[in-house]
């Protein structure tokens, strides 16, 4: 059930929950999130129950499940161990895509007019927890529209009052459509960024030191301390890249390695060495500290 | 110049080499790749020059510079020190998109009628050595069009001659362009083969054993042995995926380790340990032999 489900076009709308249930496009009736920790998330749901959501079109700041009473505050903290954010994990390291749905209780310029409209499939690019705006702690997930899933379209009454309508018939919509090609120039310039510190490390990892070695040359990667865009929104600059193997680079990105103000690389917990620097390589520790954040539990 | 020129739309035809050269679209105004080792490459060529190029339109087969005479004939090894090689593999290690410019010279159907036709941008998805048609060593690298590079047309003149043509005024082109929703399909089946792997071993690496612990739990990737999709056309079974960590994924891909018959891991050409088993996980001797081939030097 992960995917796309056969005969259901992007933008397909339901009248109601219940047959966004039957047509297996998100089956649940109530929970927003769809899935198992063993087998990732089928589909969520956006419709305004959680006020950190963030709706960017393309891009999608979802608050995962629970810690709220019956009238939507959040009155107490959320967990990894709940089985709908856990999904979303999964999701994440398996590198698995997920549905969307919006409802049309979102605040969101990008909801329906009524009812829920099936998306198109999203991954989980990546996630972290924060203080929410009630002061408990919440875990977030930034969706991406994945590759052939369309920018949705605004439909026309969800358009902002002030926004030029002096021509009844024109066209409503995204007026800035070429994600992939200003995605791919952001990876162009990132990579420059990347390369600078991988070359004053000569692809040595500053977490474990080792190099990797393959016929092709030496092999490393650039991994922003505090990730890039939103909800994290770090800076693309080489004070906020550290030189990391894909094993380090992998733990720096799920929590699993955060680093303390002394350059103390702190593993599951425990201390493992320290951070090996370069002269030339200053480092943010407003990153640090900002990637430290997004980790506490 | 990596990445997009600024104001050269995808399907920009040139008249010659000069003209695509004054554009900055492939500078070199002879060879075929344009790069160098340090810095990645920037634009390739198609323009039939090699017989063991293969040109699928969205993924392109694409051989290496080197070891021919003067009239097309293979008659040496092609090397990884060939700086044209060399700026490809650093492209594919780095995740840099190159320009793809097809010539009319070339046989493929989505070849242009005449001259040149910049036709976007492309990844190296991965690369290796095999015998050719001529009985030499040569490189290969897989190029997939990137995010927003559509399926190049087939221009009218390139059709194939018993195509139905019964309609003058027909469209031409690619009937199948969903790529990007079967990409997801094929990503989700593959994913189930990869668990199934993934979870005999405990997310345990085959090769080095360790296990990465972060705090959505165990992480582990699924690797497979002889690659998916041509030049390589392994299978997506069991039996041609390890679990490894993600540093002994990068190993693998690129050829730094290969495997021997009897399960000897070889690291740049040293015994390094046997590779972990579990009953349930037969392995392919042939999917192994053929990554095995793939790294031949």
């Amino acid at each position: 059930m992960i995917g796309e489900i056969p005969g259901v076009p992007v933008g397909q709308p339901y009248a109601s929950r219940v047959l966004a249930s039957e047509a297996k496009v998100h089956r649940p009736r109530i929970a927003g999130i769809c899935g198992t920790k063993s087998a990732g998330a089928e589909s969520i749901v956006l419709s305004g129950g959680y006020k950190d959501d963030e709706d960017l079109g393309d891009v999608i700041i979802y608050t995962g499940h629970g810690g709220q009473d019956g009238s939507g505050n959040q009155v107490s903290d959320q967990s990894l161990d709940d089985s709908g954010n856990a999904a979303l994990v999964t999701s994440h390291l398996q590198g698995l895509p997920v549905r969307v749905i919006r409802g049309s209780k979102s605040e969101s310029v990008y909801a329906p007019q009524s009812g829920y409209r099936y998306d198109g499939l999203y991954r989980v690019a990546s996630y972290g927890s924060k203080l929410g705006i009630d002061g408990h702690l919440i875990w977030q997930f930034r969706m991406e529209a994945a590759l052939g899933t369309p920018t949705p379209v605004i439909e026309a009454d969800q358009l902002p009052v002030d926004s030029p309508r002096s021509d009844a018939n024109a066209p409503v919509g995204n007026d800035t459509p070429d994600r992939a090609s200003s995605n791919v120039q952001r990876i162009v310039r990132s990579s420059q960024v990347k390369n600078a510190v991988k070359r004053w490390h000569s692809d040595q990892c500053q977490v474990c030191g080792i190099t990797i070695e393959t016929p092709g040359g030496t092999y490393s990667e650039g991994a922003h301390i505090q990730a890039l865009g939103r909800p994290h929104n770090g800076p693309d600059r080489t004070d906020n890249v550290l030189c990391l193997c894909p094993n380090c680079h992998v733990k720096l990105d799920t929590g699993a390695i955060v680093i303390e103000d002394s350059l103390t690389v702190i593993e599951n917990g425990v201390a493992a060495g320290s951070l090996r620097t370069h002269p030339q390589h200053t480092l943010s520790l407003e990153c640090i500290r900002s990637h430290r954040e997004r980790w506490r539990r």
